[in-house]
């Protein structure tokens, strides 16, 4: 039986999720992360970071960098195990670079955990991918 | 509260799975995974598989082209919440191609489910790392 009320939940805690990395703002990246010890991020390229004091400064770091990022959100799929939550997903990045648009498309795992203040990311791991986007992904 | 006899099932669940890969034998592979819709794998560099189908397929392209391929697996990291687990490890690869050992690293996430025939991989994510090896990782 699919919760489709769970479901819509964890959908809009993903957007949340990109809604952050698209704002370039630390703070709105607290918001959605759950803040603890047991959370891990891997960025492409990147070694792990564990633990939410080395998971925030890769996003700091991140912004620090980055002048615009637009994600186009493509082939989300959502599995929900009681309080825990895992979505894969294409992000479609549109990033300004010297002031021409750069296209890059990232594949990713987010796992989520439910907790008081609704659900919180506790693990995002992006890697490249090295094929021709499909017609759907060059739309955006 | 960690529940010790729980985490010794996840840690061996995943050295079932890398024991599998290790063999290249297609059999064992459908002994760690749930052979389900829902599931979905990630190799290095590769397009997301979804469904059973697709990501067995994956496995046996692997096996298919492999000649020899053995994992030290390091800073294994692991989470439960209910029925669901999700490991993060290094994948320290040695590979035989053209007669010679080659090492590569990949960073994994795997998503564990419990099940009545015990913890079956839903998941599995892994991805290149673009830094030079730790001494531990190079010992391997």
């Amino acid at each position: 039986m699919v919760d489709h009320k769970m479901l819509k939940e964890i959908h809009e805690a993903n957007r949340q999720f990109y809604l952050a990395f698209e704002s370039l703002d630390i703070k709105q990246m607290d918001q959605v992360w759950a803040q603890e010890d047991q959370v891990y991020c891997v960025h492409p390229g990147w070694d792990l970071r564990a633990g939410w004091p080395a998971v925030r400064d890769s996003w700091v770091q991140i912004f620090n960098h980055a002048l615009s990022m637009r994600f186009a959100i493509t082939a989300i799929k959502v599995n929900i195990e009681g309080d825990c939550a895992w979505v894969t997903c294409m992000e479609n990045i549109t990033s300004m670079m010297d002031g021409s648009p750069q296209h890059s498309r990232v594949l990713a795992t987010n796992i989520f955990r439910k907790q008081e203040g609704g659900w919180k990311v506790v693990h995002h791991h992006g890697s490249p991918v090295f094929r021709p986007a499909t017609p759907e992904e060059r739309m955006h």
